[in-house]
């Protein structure tokens, strides 16, 4: 898995800095006043001391951080004078959680986020730029189809006020079991438990537990209450987001508007998006983020809002071997191992490797003649090494192409020649 | 500095690569069993704890890395069986140690490691293997020449044996201080006040304090002590490890046998690097490491010798920025920027930046009209990025060479011409 991880990392790395977003990374050790919320995170939150406990008191205050925003937030503030806005920025680093551990959850794990975070206002676009990397990254793991789940939080918000509904804690938590219970259990708790009108109730749930494709968008205006300014914004918000994404691919991430995204009572002001793979939603979402005002402002006196999504990668992989989305890799990267046929032939053995590293491929070499070269041949087939090399003499060599033919070289020429069929 | 620390980071994986190296990756988090060593190493270890309190037991165990040697010594005690030997491995983390805070020290840095186990016996090749990848990495971060110190840890057992001096902490501390004090004064506290004859002193340092080139081994070899198994084990050692090293370059590393080298008290049994860029030695060794026989089975019943070499990324960084070995990187790695005339070309300007990302160009764009061209321009200019693009209508594009001249294209072929020139 090491070596999918790193491929991983590295196409999100390159299709990231293919819009323009630049890498930053932030110390895993943040004082605890940055990463406390007071929210239910805090709870999650590794703090550190010394074993022997001898360290100073400066270190009595730091701990781990437990995600890559409130960093970024921080470094923002932080920096905010040496960065060009609107600033786009990928991190992919480490995070720690203090969770229960189970089954597809981690203490400790990768994410890898992107966000775009500028002075005073960040322009609508910058929603769908987000959504439009964060798609052209998970196209390139080749995962399967997914659907990116959009919404905006004035949208929900003015869609449960035209209906006399307040977007409250216990209503979020309504709604959030909508895929769980079904529309019915949730118009019984919002009217029934919660004492709201049981036609509004459905009426609302109606349009709230709808999944809107994008053809259907102009459809689903036309059904919306009218007259009310919030639903209006997040609404044109929500249009001006789906104008600007890119057309769904077949085998790409498609795009949704599902009113019911909330992302609980996180620090999301305007778009939300959640990310399922198609067919496998029970795990839930896989690439989770939305638009925020104030997140910035909690380390400046300036407004600095942003937008950003975030995947844990660590997760995401975990899942993908689970359930055999990956193809389990090779033990060795090599293309070539140097076999050695006895010790009189080690150094011409070593410059042959050094002359085939030289041409591009990555060697390695064997150093104990006393293992056969059949052991040798058979080992490199065990790791994956797709050739393998013996020198006889000088100028003279065997390649065998490992489950395959074998042929005799007379020169290192014809060694390069036979590597590139 | 965090492209520039990117790139070393994708260098050292590529070279390593080329070598047969496979990258492995573990927990920062370990159990503080597994780090604690009973060494002075010991008081710099973190531990972790809920911030909140609220943590179960398990975790109250466990701290964070220090270095990827005892990890990796873990790692291949517990996977033995799932490796195949001699085991290659690079590994590139963050570590964690609570030193004082002092320049050019740092409490979570970057290390950057190669090692090789294998059961039994690991044959001595791997120590000039181990050398050689890390001078190749070094040689392509282009610092400057350097030079790898290398001795052995029984050939200077034997040489102090033969003059009648045990290799004792008291001993290796003053032998330690010869760069710092000299010759002469690590003689007087080896004979005055550690009671040794001072005749006998004088010679063995004599020899000690040598740096001898590989064209100067074999006149050193005769002048060495006979009779002494340890030193002849260890010159043997050295003499293969010299002759399997690749020639000196004029631009890169080359390697000395320095016998004064020790790495203080720590695992190693044989070989012994440490690494110094030429004039700059004050900084002490950037690239250090040595051939270990118990490091693995401290948690394995088999006997797996290994032999590695760390690099100090991060404070080589500090040391490469503090002395202007690098140049200082841009705020952006994009190659173009799509500016925004007005609100009506945003389409097509978002449409001309996907052709150019698909032509291989990294590609940000720019979306408030409201700011004028020239401010984009310059803006452009600032950040690094060498051309600046506006679609002016359709099938019309001015191509800005930053700092240089524009160009007017009528096609997005032309616009592709005049950016590959």
């Amino acid at each position: 898995m090491q070596i999918i991880a790193d491929e991983y990392q590295t196409a999100f790395k390159l299709v990231a800095s293919q819009y323009g977003y630049a890498h930053i990374e932030t110390p895993a050790v943040e004082y605890l006043d940055t990463l406390a919320s007071k929210g239910d995170i805090d709870k999650e939150i590794y703090a550190i001391h010394r074993a022997q406990g001898e360290g100073d008191s400066v270190e009595a205050d730091r701990g781990l951080h437990f995600d890559l925003t409130v960093p970024f937030a921080r470094y923002v503030a932080q920096h905010q004078n040496d960065l060009y806005f609107p600033f786009r920025r990928y991190q992919i680093q480490k995070v720690w959680r203090g969770e229960r551990p189970q089954k597809g959850r981690f203490r400790e794990f990768y994410q890898a986020d992107i966000d775009v975070v500028a002075p005073e206002q960040l322009p609508p676009y910058y929603d769908a730029e987000v959504a439009t990397v964060m798609a052209a990254v998970l196209e390139t793991w080749q995962l399967g189809s997914m659907t990116m789940h959009i919404s905006n939080r004035k949208f929900l918000d003015g869609l449960l006020q035209s209906f006399g509904i307040p977007m409250e804690t216990a209503v979020l938590q309504a709604i959030d079991k909508l895929d769980k219970i079904g529309v019915e259990a949730v118009t019984t708790i919002l009217s029934d438990e919660l004492g709201y009108e049981r036609s509004a109730v459905t009426d609302c749930l109606a349009l709230i537990s709808r999944s809107v494709g994008r053809k259907e968008l102009s459809d689903f205006w036309a059904e919306l209450p009218s007259e009310n300014e919030t639903l209006e914004a997040g609404r044109a918000e929500l249009e001006s987001l789906f104008n600007a994404l890119p057309e769904d691919t077949s085998e790409g991430v498609q795009f949704v508007l599902d009113p019911r995204i909330a992302r609980g009572l996180d620090y999301y002001t305007g778009t939300v998006y959640e990310t399922t793979i198609d067919g496998l939603e029970r795990y839930g979402s896989i690439c989770s983020g939305g638009r925020y005002t104030d997140l910035v402002s909690r380390f400046s006196n300036k407004k600095l809002p942003g937008v950003g999504l975030s995947i844990g990668l660590t997760r995401l992989l975990a899942i993908a071997e689970a359930e055999d989305l990956v193809q389990p890799t090779r033990h060795s990267l090599s293309d070539v191992v140097v076999c050695l046929l006895n010790e009189e032939q080690e150094k011409a053995s070593l410059q042959t490797a050094q002359r085939l590293r030289e041409a591009g491929y990555r060697t390695e070499t064997n150093h104990r003649a006393k293992v056969g070269l059949g052991k040798q041949i058979s080992t490199a087939e065990a790791k994956g090494i797709p050739w393998a090399l013996v020198v006889e003499s000088d100028d003279t060599y065997t390649l065998y192409n490992i489950g395959g033919d074998k042929a005799s070289c007379t020169s290192f020429t014809e060694v390069l020649m036979a590597l590139e069929k």
